[in-house]
């Protein structure tokens, strides 16, 4: 095996501090170090697998599962099973078993050889071999001669140990085997910490024996039993996955109060209707730490993982404010504020974890001079946070920047840096206490039909950030390895690509949906939190999902496609002709589409508001085709005509039906680029 | 309500001999009696369900089920509990309990009568309503005001009580969750039997304890464990459909004497591999029906229906021919032949069955002057063998002419009905001896990856065949009816439509897959057993089953369009625009398509082979182009270039790849009639 060396010599595997180079590798997260060769070793269906080394009940589903997922990438019925051969295509060794309870300090990484003959795959525990499975995954192209993987040297290891993702199941329920096809998806991208927000004020998510009145009184009937959670957590495990319990204390938690109001601040009654008070727990009272204590001890018996999260955030004071009892307490204690009050919760509450062997973990807001140092804080307010815990002595991980909620493009959480921001400024000792992050998947607007297109593929570009070098950074190369990722995916049942079909079609109510495809394709629900100004009362989310808005992807292809084009035929001085040709057809399509579109508008409640959208589309796609003339002619094209295009670009900018239209921004450059041409003769 | 009668006076619940009217609802199976009235139901989110009369768990998971479905297919939220209310939107009223063991005379009928105010499903038992309550999840419409369904009043009940679908999971394995989303489906349309193939040559499929080496040597570690199984019946038992088993009997059944040598008429030894031989058990020694005694047995524990089919079919008779001791036998026993020998092996057999309180059942090579009039009789080898054995007072069903493997159109299924053909001519009595009919997905060619895509939307022709009037004949309305349930079905998880995507970006090794697709939608593989030819040596149907006959559907909806778009255009005299239009349009993106799909096939060994067949669409696509252009003109097409395309049309009816290029013949007409214009002037 001749290796052909793309990375320099200095590329070594101890050191993440040299540039990461692009390559052909369709890779992600990108491994730490990848040597190319030349050659390709087959995959057939005489692929086999042998261990030497260490081999356990995990390591052997986890090769299982290795083969079903190779079959199914490649319509291959391979031997499921073990082969004791010298020769195998694949020869895995591990050193020695994983630990029983997945550790945040476990070694993850291994060591990937293919030849053009064999491949072998080496690491200390099976985590690693399970890291390195998923590179062997996405390492295999359809090629003129077969299936195959590239002759390749990969020693890898990730940069942060906590590479998290949090789903929020309060808001909206999610079936576990909707949450199984997301673990399988962050185990392709090698993230390992599934984050279960099990509660809010909306609905409790857990069956608990010692105080069933949470989930009886706190849910609507959807929740998870003891034996489900166990087998989930079981699964989650099989595949390097850790599961940290949230359990919001004291804010957050009006659900808990519906069965158990005597633990609130504030005299009830509580329900999870929507509309109901921010209620607080009454940190105040003995009851509330039993509470707390045995509640804890049950769900320690489900929940292994080390971590335990406790909440913490956005403590609405007005309950405290209002009991004379609390302030009487907060007066007596020596304290000055709710802050203070919170802080006294937050020591009892650390005190109880440690008793049942659980590190305590909270958002931002628990941050206080008072709070124990062995609390790991969680940064969703700011990188700011961040660095000060990182800066006071606390293990701390980053979520600003990563809410997939908020809609952004996979770009703007891929340029989110855990190190940048307030946090470049650390030293070392402080920068070693930053351990990490989490995506968050918070679901007011997410249910199980959308949810997978809200995760996928954006976290993935979290998961390379999580992972990889922080040289990786070239956002042309992580896209197009997110488009090939984002297909792989479909192979694990994962709906966020094929959902689309079927819901528009539900909103079309007919059997041609090619015009409403087509006008989806190219809008983005809108960013950030604006979507919540459409909601006219009280903050409601089990209303209807099934408008455009929850059914748009995040990020449209097509817009960024399009965006691309434009790009390179501005650079190429309106000389390139494939990139015009390209952007008429696009052009020409969206033209027409209005007029196709429009009687189906009328036909459905559904479609009715995207009227003024789709007409926004067509007029843009008009005023986009006669700018190109212009350029094209380099002839200047008359101010009149700009500045009403450009007004109409404007109306264009306003979202509509809670949707952005993401082609506005190209065709006024292309506006804007008409009149330049006048300066040139 | 005003009742619009839009069915004659005549068209009486009670008959199945009126003449069934086509009408604008989009039910599959259509019911016995529809009378639509004017005005709709709303379905918004305040829907409610109430059930008076009977009441058990069944009823309550199926509602559960059907709001769940409704959820889906609105994309609201939905309470899932049944309501106490006087005036819900949907009132159930159920007279008394289903059978535990459901049976084959139990009454299906229902009764459904939606006003403005609310929606009224009446049955005997749940039974009926599970019937009722997807008639009522196809009713539901988008409109311009809502979700809706019309004010109608349906009265319902199948015209056969065997409703069923084959599936063999001996050949390919196919695991539970995909049975499980096809029994969904089969609930949507009203099937009430799957007829589980549960071994064949190829592989054994059930967990036995007695008999654990039929597992443990005759399958590749791929069968169903008894709690699965149990598991399975229950949850199709919850849907309304009986699980028949088949245990071959005393052919195709190589997989068991893997195992179990001694049984067998030859020496063995015998292996699961393919290319071994095709073993018959030895039906002249004790130890043979000791072991079914006990086999079945075990099994009856397992599946609980009153039918248990004993295959029956294809029985070599040269292992029989070659043993001296079973020709011996055949003599002493004053038997003349194998077939002889094979009833007296089915009398045995049927003592036996009936012994475990079993209802034999055998495919149609199982009738013998000697079998027992209990016996049913399956047809498979044409209507004639139905017919013979109604005649002679068996019990049988129909499956000739609904073998889905063969890779028909529906309405060459649809076509199929067990009362015509030979069974025409029978006497009412013999007639009312016919009790339906059963799909049959062999599973030669079929993985848990594409059997969805074989399955449906074409199983829901033979469903209505089977449930309507024999007077449903309307292929036009079938098709439109199909193409809207076919989407319905995505909500099941069903993958017949989705599948494809990742299948073709599998073979594409790439991103753009636009070309590759436009092909895929206008071929399909050939027909009846076509593709065995491409088996070069033995029967081995474990290879990759990777390639485009493997994803391309049985039928295309592309070519049928055009098919009828054409005929549209001809009817028209050539005069309608509307067709011209759309059909140039077809053709000229197919004629252009080669040259975008031609790079493509040179980078992947999955594509080369599509080479000629992407030729060919093209070539044809222009040659209908310019035939079009002599028809608007009305100038006769020169001789010699109609003889030259149509031998190019003559060339595009081979098969390529094992698929057949479907838009040929509409070309072809266009090209004939092209000449015709010459006799006008």
């Amino acid at each position: 095996m001749r290796i052909r060396l793309i990375a320099s010599a200095a590329l070594l595997f101890t050191s993440h501090a040299v540039a990461q180079p692009q390559n052909a590798l369709n890779l992600i997260p990108l491994p730490a170090s990848v040597q190319l060769g030349d050659g390709r070793l087959p995959v057939d269906q005489s692929f086999s697998v042998a261990v030497t080394g260490f081999k356990d009940a995990t390591l052997e589903r986890g090769i299982h599962r290795f083969v079903a997922e190779l079959s199914h990438e490649t319509g291959m019925h391979l031997k499921q099973k073990v082969v004791d051969s010298p020769n195998p295509t694949l020869l895995i060794h591990a050193v020695h078993g994983s630990e029983r309870v997945q550790r945040l300090s476990e070694d993850e990484s291994y060591e990937l050889v293919i030849s053009e003959s064999g491949a072998k795959l080496t690491a200390l525990s099976p985590l690693g071999i399970l890291h390195g499975l998923q590179t062997v995954l996405q390492l295999v192209e359809t090629t003129a001669n077969g299936f195959s993987v590239p002759v390749v040297t990969i020693k890898d290891r990730p940069r942060f140990a906590w590479r998290g993702l949090l789903v929020d199941v309060g808001r909206h329920f999610i079936p576990l085997d909707v949450l199984k096809r997301n673990l399988d998806g962050m185990a392709a991208v090698k993230m390992n910490v599934l984050h279960w927000h099990l509660y809010d004020n909306e609905g409790f998510r857990v069956g608990s024996k010692r105080f069933p009145r949470l989930q009886d009184e706190g849910s609507d009937g959807l929740y998870y039993t003891q034996d489900e959670i166990r087998e989930f957590v079981a699964y989650a495990h099989d595949r390097g996955i850790r599961i940290v319990p949230e359990f919001e204390m004291p804010g957050h938690s009006r659900s808990l109060f519906a069965g158990y109001p005597e633990l609130a601040s504030g005299p009830g009654p509580y329900k999870v209707e929507p509309g109901g008070p921010d209620a607080v727990m009454d940190p105040t009272r003995k009851e509330t730490y039993k509470f707390i204590d045995k509640f804890v001890q049950e769900m320690a018996t489900l929940f292994p993982d080390e971590y335990f999260h406790i909440g913490g955030d956005e403590v609405n004071g007005s309950q405290w404010d209002a009991n004379p009892k609390i302030q009487a307490f907060i007066r007596s204690h020596g304290m000055k504020t709710n802050q203070d009050l919170q802080a006294y919760f937050n020591q009892r509450l650390q005190k109880l974890l440690s008793k049942h062997h659980k590190i305590m973990m909270g958002w931002d807001e628990v941050l206080h001079p008072d709070l124990p140092k062995t609390v790991i804080v969680q940064s969703w307010r700011g990188q700011q946070s961040l660095a000060t815990a990182a800066q006071q002595g606390y293990s701390s991980l980053l979520s600003f920047g990563y809410y997939l909620d908020l809609m952004w493009p996979a770009s703007q959480h891929y340029a989110v840096d855990p190190m940048s921001g307030a946090a470049a400024s650390l030293n070392p000792e402080e920068k070693s206490r930053i351990i990490g992050g989490e995506a968050c998947m918070w679901s007011e607007w997410v249910t199980p039909e959308n949810i997978d297109s809200r995760i996928w593929p954006r976290n993935a570009a979290i998961a390379e950030r999580l992972w990889s070098s922080p040289e990786v950074q070239n956002t042309g190369s992580m896209y197009t390895r997110l488009d090939m990722l984002s297909r792989r995916l479909e192979w694990l049942g994962l709906t966020h690509r094929s959902s689309m079909v079927p819901a528009l079609y539900r909103m079309a109510g007919t059997s041609d949906i090619t015009a409403l495809r087509t006008l989806a394709d190219v809008v983005e629900p809108v960013k950030d939190y604006t979507r919540m100004n459409s909601l006219k009362t009280v903050w409601d989310f089990r209303g209807p999902l099934n408008r455009l808005v929850d059914i748009a992807s995040p990020e449209s292809d097509q817009a960024r496609r399009l965006r691309d084009v434009v790009q390179t035929y501005i650079g190429s001085g309106y000389k390139n002709q494939a990139a015009e040709g390209e952007i008429r057809t696009r052009f020409a399509a969206w033209r027409d589409n209005d007029a196709r579109l429009h009687p189906l508008l009328e036909q459905s409640f559904l479609l009715n508001e995207l009227a003024p959208l789709s007409e926004d589309l067509s007029t843009l796609a008009a005023a986009g085709l006669l700018a190109l003339d212009y350029l094209k002619k380099s002839t200047p094209s008359p101010n009149a005509w700009r500045v009403q295009q450009l007004s109409l670009v404007e109306r264009a900018k306003t979202p509509k039906a809670d949707l952005l239209l993401m082609v506005v921004e190209p065709v006024q450059q292309l506006i804007e680029r008409s009149e330049g041409q006048t300066q040139k003769p």
